[in-house]
């Protein structure tokens, strides 16, 4: 029989409430015969304040045990900005090379858009996770006097430019519309422009049906506001992929559905599956989060193992659960996770 | 007797269309004791084809002569990627210091925006314009082998910080609201953005009417599009400002309406000031080019050098004409410019 050994880590804020209906939905979604094992981590806020510890060796050893992760929200005011972000998110994505950073962003029917007159959006960004401007490379001197010096450098390298845009190539081509749009700054970031240029001009000959095209970041945040339904898949840097997955989320309903995962296609360590989401601390603890975007998470995660079909039917679940929202009264967390547990099963 | 002896760079593209009906509105406004005096300059892809040459010491020592210098548009799809805007814009930028970077978006009545429910816009960016991932720092080894290594660097010191943040809170202070934000990623980009915020914070101290919040690039580009009301004035770094003023652009009108300007305050060098719009090689010669981006341009520009009266008799005649055009059918480049100039003039 078949098992599914999950890493859940419900971290900070709403991530415990999310999580909860995250595996309510996933456990009423898996076939008999799967075995469903799951085990959770304390890492985030808590445990830091605590122990002084973000992600241990030992923690990143026990973790390399599971399938895959499914993580609520790391973050707290409490923890001055950027130690849990290094020090566990990037992190893990750097010791398990998660260089494939996968956000869909799909306007499902019913739901709210800043922009007018309810554009078709659906397309999903490649965003490499490994490299760019994350590598934490740089520096300091002279620091807190008026001489001071910080840089930041982007590293970029063949191999790993290559992979990624391998991937984003791989899921174009696998989808109705077959495009590709490789987004950066190519007309001054010239060293990294040309690197990421040349590697998708040289993949592009071996999928001859995908139609490409460049835009620099900048004229992409136009597009993604005028005219997103011009997007297929979307392959770009770290740093770019960053900026351009929040916009991409809120013009595609928010926050509140926004999946993503974390992947190691080659299966070498295991993929995290996460909200784009934040822990949102001000509404903690009081069942108004909503679970939606962790159980697409879910959804996701269920894709990247294999599990199609389940992945489709709890789309499905939410693209329904969404469509009937409309001039309803708001449900609790809970309540949206047994709305779609239902609807899964059944 | 006074005198503005202006640098005039049309450009490329609907460069020649925009400047010229910039410069008709121009005349228009300046009071008669004031003497316009200008020179143009054909840089552009017409001169590096031709000559091979962007800029030389000896243009730059011919534009120093200027009391600001206008601009249409700089590229040409015949020039490879990064050969003008590198060769000529940013090289301008470095060279005169243009550390201001000044764009401000205003929605005004009338104008179509992407976001649903016509939110009231109007803010300014002050993005800082010598330094970041702009400076061409870094290289590349291996170039063209799988095992090429790409590295930009972005550089960020505190005299450079600290005289755009002061500028911000300066014009910050001078607005009603009296609001300001930094943007960055602090949170990733460690050294520079402790930088940033640090000599953000003690350069607050000196404005304590003004009322400041930091907000990471990515949550900013979501506020853009769903509260951009709550911004008054930003001050972000190179490449955040260049990202987040195309997406202002995009729900303020578009970048048919927006304005910049290359600011150096201490006035040792001409500032420059141009439409954010590039020189749209597709409908270039037809006239069918909006020139009120670079009317606007022109405004800016008196303003900076202390025209503030006419500078905003030329913001009133744009707001008048865009209020008026819903409904009309489309007018030429030309017409608009007419119309504009009759404003200003009456
Ligand atoms: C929390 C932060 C480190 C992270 C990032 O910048 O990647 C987040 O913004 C994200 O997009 O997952
Ligand atoms: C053309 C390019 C070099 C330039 C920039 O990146 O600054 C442009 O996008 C701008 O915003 O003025």
């Amino acid at each position: 029989s078949r098992s599914l050994n999950l890493a859940v880590i419900p971290g900070d804020g709403i991530g415990q409430e999310v999580v909860t209906e995250g595996l309510k939905v996933l456990s009423a979604v898996l076939p008999q015969d799967v075995k469903l094992e799951t085990k959770e981590y304390d890492f985030g806020a808590r445990r830091y304040h605590a122990t002084g510890e973000t992600l241990t060796d030992a923690d990143a050893e026990a973790l390399k045990q599971h399938d895959a992760i499914l993580l609520g929200a790391i973050g707290d005011p409490s923890v001055p900005s950027g130690v849990l972000e290094r020090g566990f998110l990037l992190k893990l994505r750097f010791l398990f090379d998660h260089h494939v950073n996968l956000r869909p962003s799909k306007l499902l029917p019913g739901v709210a858009t800043p922009l007018a007159g309810q554009p078709e959006i659906d397309f999903v960004v490649v965003r490499e996770g490994t490299e760019g401007p994350y590598t934490g490379n740089g520096g300091t001197i002279r620091k807190g006097t008026e001489h001071e010096v910080a840089t930041e450098v982007s590293v970029n390298t063949a191999y790993g430019v290559e992979r990624v845009v391998r991937d984003a190539f791989a899921r174009a081509q696998a989808r109705p519309r077959k495009k590709l749009a490789l987004i950066h700054k190519n007309n001054v970031l010239a060293f990294a422009g040309h690197l990421w240029t040349n590697v998708f001009n040289k993949v592009a000959e071996e999928f001859p049906e995908v139609t490409t095209e460049y835009m620099h970041v900048d004229a992409a945040t136009i597009y993604l506001v005028t005219q997103p339904e011009r997007f297929d898949v979307i392959v770009t840097d770290n740093l770019f992929g960053d900026i351009i997955t929040d916009l991409a989320a809120a013009v595609s309903g928010g926050i509140g559905v926004a999946a993503s995962g974390n992947i190691n296609p080659s299966g070498a360590f295991p993929s995290m599956f996460e909200p784009v989401h934040g822990s949102a601390p001000d509404i903690a603890g009081q069942g108004k989060a909503d679970p939606t975007a962790t159980v697409l998470s879910v959804a996701l995660l269920l894709r990247h193992l294999g599990h199609d079909s389940e992945a489709t039917r709890i789309e499905d679940a939410v693209s329904a659960d969404l469509a009937e929202r409309t001039g309803k009264p708001a449900r609790s967390t809970s309540e949206i996770g047994d709305a779609l547990a239902v609807r899964v099963a059944g």
